[in-house]
């Protein structure tokens, strides 16, 4: 690929799929898993009455709970088009409805599924020509649709609304909805969320131009099972990610894996070695599994410094933790450098020299609690030359005892201020893992409060060590492709 | 090694280091945290007053927290030996109150640190031959010693004592406390519990043998960063692992890291290619870092099943969660077998053909969590002649949504139940993923009752994916060694 490409950036105008002012939906019944489960989602996040009109619309049914039913589009008696429509009828009858949406209804959302990815590829291609032919724009088939907290544009009933500038986009209704829910109680908020299923209509590519001139998109997130044109995916990453960071996790990368998107969305997936090598070459963060997709989502959210190199320094208390996170990142090609010898004269004049250790790994020891020596020390180690990347261990749970004994108020809320200073000075990445000591309901409210308050301060909390080294490996990917475009662009 | 040795297995007799009926705390002070620490611990557990008498030691205090102190271990008038003492004086002084102890005291925990890990050879050296003369056996320095639920011996104040089957020797005190607390509010209780330290007393092959012959040990963990002496230890593994499973964590596998080893333990820790294909050749389970440990720790004392081989059946409710498992499992080197076409056959006539897939990975659709269709489902892919271990996902933050709208009472009570009977019936591995939907304290306290269900049918709760594939390769390694040792014997 050629660096110095200029591909148009589309600016599509989706106002009216992430914004609706009116909605229709279209199979609303008395199954509240289906269609009507948008009603009630509408409804009790506010958009019903407040944001938008919503009109059901189902041939069969004259009334549902206590509202007027419609019995096609072109029933409902307000000047068209239609924003948004919701579609969730029988597979069989969804082409018929599209062409009813023409020129009805600016976008659609079609939820049913039963196309190519249950093997139904007459359907598939029935359907595909009537998108193709229509005006109305096609979110699906085979997904849930879009969710917009400042739209108050709701997917199920009783689901938070977490504002914020994270755009996602998934070719899975559970992914979407477990990054949702898995990143929204930390305090990590979205713009636009789209469960995009098979993607026959708008495609992944036109959604990235989109986030890319949203100014309330900061940092794009995807899960991807195949796309159709994969050049032109990467074209368009390339000059998206420079500005803002996206995190793919890429689904179908096994053989089998990749029979299995075929039965789940019904693509193809394409090698994963290929997919890897062209993330690399466009800045894209790639995870391979739910767990590592989410931390990458929260550092590219949170902190998205990017590491000059790959030396890292580890700032733990206790020598058990030092040794095994040493370990673990050496195996995954991370280097564990000597500190300069200012570092350890630094070290060794703040802190006891018993039960401690001043090489790297830092052990702080006991002491190395007291939120005012962390600090110094934290400090002495991000300036040495040889630190690209400062890990450290704070556990949560030890907070309260750490009060007691130091004798000071409180010993969390003194480390998270400094911790919000440290990270306010330095263009460094530091990454905090919580150190999971006990496991029971009272040390997950630690730790969850903890990650929450850590998060606010700009410091990612990554609770799986094993994550940490692969997003470094990630962070400096991404570091050295801006290095490669800075250089290409002065050339 | 020669798998028809017959190393001679010692049975030494540690009935008053696990439970004693006297302890000595020779180094009780007013410091909480010092020796006094165990003074409050055998008080919460009820050691004191219920199980035996302590003393307390130490020449500069007549009195402390209302007990009487006693200036050495002589000035104690009961008939000696006493049963355990333990020694929380500074490190010079350490080899001076060992050599008081001799014929006096039966055990010693020298809890000081400050030795070799600290670069003090000189001191290591003088007390190493202190510990070679004396009759009083001693685990440690820089250890925290010994926990035992049955004899009400704790090592810190409000540390709940589990009771259960597991013996747990740890050359990391944080680390033996991060495993106890992490399993043991699963319902996974323990026996014998050291904290071993630098080990220059009673060694790690010492104590394998006392819980190779001791009857309440049925599971084995082990958290070791060197041993002085490797060909003895496997030497016993290979006895032991026949008839009981011993999980390993090795500390110190990079180079980096087994640096860091000795300034924690003192220890060297050898090169990790080698500790791998001894662990293979001995049938200990292998773990590289804590979270894959504490997994291993948990199926072995849990559900010990071997799997055939490693051909895995996945089953979901979900397509996406299915892609996942394939494309990690395929990595890591496991099979994802094709499906006897009975097998296929009878999950059509179960199961709706809509939003469900019957090829591995199966993914069951929303019906699959009816409780009664679940079982049956799962009892025809366990019975597969191509499947040697299931892995499925049921995700415990959704039976109440279920219960609701399949309209049953508890469908998490009738699932567990379900899975009870299937454990009971089946000699293969099964594995549980509670996938993680939502990250607050209500959701995670749902997926802890969980676990804690699971595990008393049973059944373990594997909730880090990544892991999975790990164990299995864990599991059929020692399978297959025990495979090798009853050919050998056979012969």
């Amino acid at each position: 690929m050629d660096s110095s490409s200029s591909l148009t950036l589309l600016n599509p105008n989706f106002k009216s799929l992430f914004y609706p002012k009116s909605i229709a939906i279209i199979g609303a019944s008395k199954n509240l898993i289906g269609g009507s489960k948008y009603y009630f989602a509408l409804k009790s996040s506010g958009y019903i009455p407040h944001e938008g009109k919503v009109f059901l619309v189902n041939p069969r049914v004259s009334e549902l709970f206590g509202e007027p039913v419609y019995s096609s589009i072109s029933d409902i008696k307000i000047p068209k088009p239609i924003d948004l429509a919701i579609i969730a009828v029988s597979a069989k009858i969804v082409p018929k409805v599209l062409l009813e949406c023409n020129n009805q209804v600016k976008f659609a959302v079609v939820y049913t599924s039963g196309f190519g990815e249950s093997g139904n590829m007459e359907l598939e291609n029935e359907l595909r020509a009537v998108i193709a032919k229509i005006d109305t724009r096609v979110i699906g088939p085979n997904g849930l649709g879009v969710l917009n907290p400042y739209a108050k544009l709701n997917i199920y009933p009783n689901w938070v609304l977490y504002e914020g500038n994270l755009s996602w986009v998934a070719q899975s209704g559970g992914t979407m909805a477990r990054l949702y829910m898995c990143l929204g109680p930390l305090g990590i908020g979205f713009h636009n969320v789209v469960s995009i299923g098979n993607a026959y209509g708008i495609s992944i590519t036109e959604l990235l131009s989109h986030f890319y001139n949203d100014s309330l998109t900061k940092t794009i997130a995807l899960y991807l099972e195949s796309i159709p044109n994969g050049r032109e995916f990467m074209d368009l990453a390339k000059q998206i990610t420079p500005k803002k960071p996206i995190v793919l996790w890429k689904g179908g990368q096994s053989e089998r894996g990749s029979k299995a998107t075929a039965s789940h969305t019904g693509g193809m997936a394409g090698s994963y070695d290929v997919w890897q090598a062209m993330c690399k070459q466009s800045g894209i963060l790639l995870a391979d599994h739910f767990e590592l997709f989410q931390d990458l989502v929260q550092v590219a959210y949170v902190r998205p410094k990017l590491p000059k190199g790959l030396r890292v320094a580890i700032l733990v208390a206790g020598g058990g933790i030092g040794v095994e996170f040493t370990d673990t990142f050496q195996k995954q090609g991370l280097i564990i450098p000597d500190f300069d010898d200012s570092t350890i004269e630094g070290l060794s004049q703040l802190l006891p020299s018993v039960n401690t250790n001043f090489k790297n790994p830092i052990d702080l020891g006991e002491m190395g609690y007291d939120p005012r020596l962390f600090e110094k020390a934290f400090l002495l180690v991000l300036k040495d030359p040889n630190v690209d990347i400062v890990v450290f261990v704070r556990e949560p749970e030890r907070f309260e005892i750490i009060s007691e004994l130091l004798r000071i108020p409180d010993a969390q809320k003194a480390t998270v201020e400094s911790l919000t200073r440290i990270a306010q000075q330095t263009d460094k990445p530091i990454f905090c893992n919580p150190s999971m000591n006990k496991d029971d309901e009272k040390a997950y409210a630690i730790r969850h409060n903890f990650q929450i308050t850590m998060i606010q301060a700009g410091i990612p909390v990554i609770n799986y060590m094993l994550n940490i080294p692969k997003i470094i490996l990630q962070l400096n990917n991404y570091r050295k492709f801006l290095d490669r475009q800075s250089t290409s662009n002065s050339a």
